[in-house]
């Protein structure tokens, strides 16, 4: 038998944004993304296949070009200089990063000191910093202890990467109230991730299931987090790109008689349904 | 030897509103307040030798008379009556209160729902709770467990009594941040309580006291929390409201080599002193 995760694949801002590309792909002579507009191979080879460009930066795409800014975002300078240069943009930055931009602009523009709970190194902390009236100033704090070498101020706003977990949020909150006289945190945690994780818990908890293969890239965080929940359920996981990788690993699917299906929220559905497809080909499911 | 708690007695706004009781004393032929000034009998005598006269509501003070709000405030509406039937209205509210009043005020009319951390019976969160646009929505919490049982809304205000402790708002912080996309806190808690309880703990643990004779009203609440501070250090101590009651228990002080002296934040220098000198008298130190 074969059972899905209530919640798995695309969220809707990555959804939202690859569906850009493929119209835009019908429309457009060249079309770029800065950047992977996904982390998964095979949802990029098949874009590339299509005809997307992907520049390592703003500067490598040319004037009267079409570029699709991905879900994570950008800096507000970014996308200036691009509409400087006469390139065509268009914004599928995922509306909940957006919500949390227009925060970090609105806030610091009225004074506050933004901090930002993330990755400092994550493509979504560096576009919402990018929005802040002074970048320069903005903080970031991966964490409780980081918050805690905040300085005392009058106004500090407090933002969320949108895949942060509210637990996190709530901590980061609960020292910051102390360092200023006005706390005000944005709540711009996005369910997708939550939703995910809840899934793949629900999945092997409710269901008897002697395995789970996990469908996504490898270098996806999210999808690694994924495993990590499924190991800690005591659960057997297979992780794979596509089905030519469980193909190359079906010695692991002969004995399982109850398989669970999951999947990161950066891998698309074909790949979803084409392991699935497989998975109920091979057992006669 | 007498040793003093650094931070004993009259807090800032409690001093400021008194002082201003005497000086209208002065000059005025009635003057009034809402319910007792200050939670310290022999203060309050002492004001009404003076001439002070304490209503028990606005509705018991005559037209034409002075009247000073103490430094808890009052609700707006109760102001604005009095101001309405010619009452001369004096307002020493406490400017720390005063910026929680403001704070709700400002950010209910931005269409917060305001949730405050306190003891929904003290004047001081009456009084904040009476400057909301809608007095009657505003929400009043006791710690985080009454915080879960607030609903989620897009916008939330949580503003603190100015005596909470700063470990309890950051608690509930933690909780309200689930419960609203934008949290706005204003930590308006008064460093006065935090003050004397640190200063009553370092002169317990820094001073070989024999134990410790603390000054203050019996219905005083913040002088209530510095005995249990006391105890809970191993050391002994005299709750007394005066000198007399001090002589009253004169065997108690015999054997102490060392006394300390701590006071609540609503007992007047006068008594301190009296109780100090008294003690120094007694014992020749």
């Amino acid at each position: 038998m074969i059972v899905m995760a209530e919640h798995a694949g695309f969220c809707f801002g990555v959804k939202r944004a690859v569906d850009a590309i493929e119209e835009a792909l019908k429309h457009n002579h060249e079309v770029w993304t800065i950047g992977l507009p996904i982390h998964n191979p095979q949802e990029v080879s098949r874009l590339e296949a299509m005809g997307l460009r992907v520049a390592d930066n703003d500067g490598m795409i040319p004037s009267g070009a079409k570029v699709l800014i991905r879900a994570h975002g950008e800096p507000l300078e970014v996308i200036e200089r691009l509409k400087a240069r006469g390139v065509q943009v268009e914004d599928m930055t995922c509306p909940f990063v957006h919500k949390a931009q227009d925060m970090a602009a609105e806030l610091s523009g009225k004074g506050y000191h933004v901090v930002l709970l993330g990755d400092r190194n994550h493509p979504e902390i560096r576009g919402i910093m990018g929005h802040a009236a002074k970048p320069s100033e903005v903080e970031v704090v991966a964490d409780e202890h980081e918050a805690e070498g905040i300085t005392r101020r009058n106004r500090i706003a407090l933002i969320s990467q949108t895949t942060q977990r509210e637990e996190r949020l709530s901590r980061v909150a609960g020292i910051l109230v102390r360092k200023a006289s006005q706390l005000h945190i944005c709540n711009t945690i996005c369910k997708a991730t939550a939703e995910r994780q809840e899934s793949v818990r629900a999945l092997v908890r409710d269901n008897n299931t002697d395995g789970v293969v996990l469908i996504g890239g490898k270098s996806s965080a999210n999808t690694g987090k994924l495993r990590d929940i499924i190991i800690s359920e005591g659960v057997n996981v297979l992780w794979v790109e596509d089905e030519k990788e469980l193909e190359a690993n079906i010695e692991w699917l002969k004995d399982k008689k109850t398989v669970g299906i999951a999947a990161g929220a950066s891998t698309p559905e074909w790949l979803i349904i084409k392991v699935r497809n497989y998975i109920a080909a091979y057992r006669g499911f």
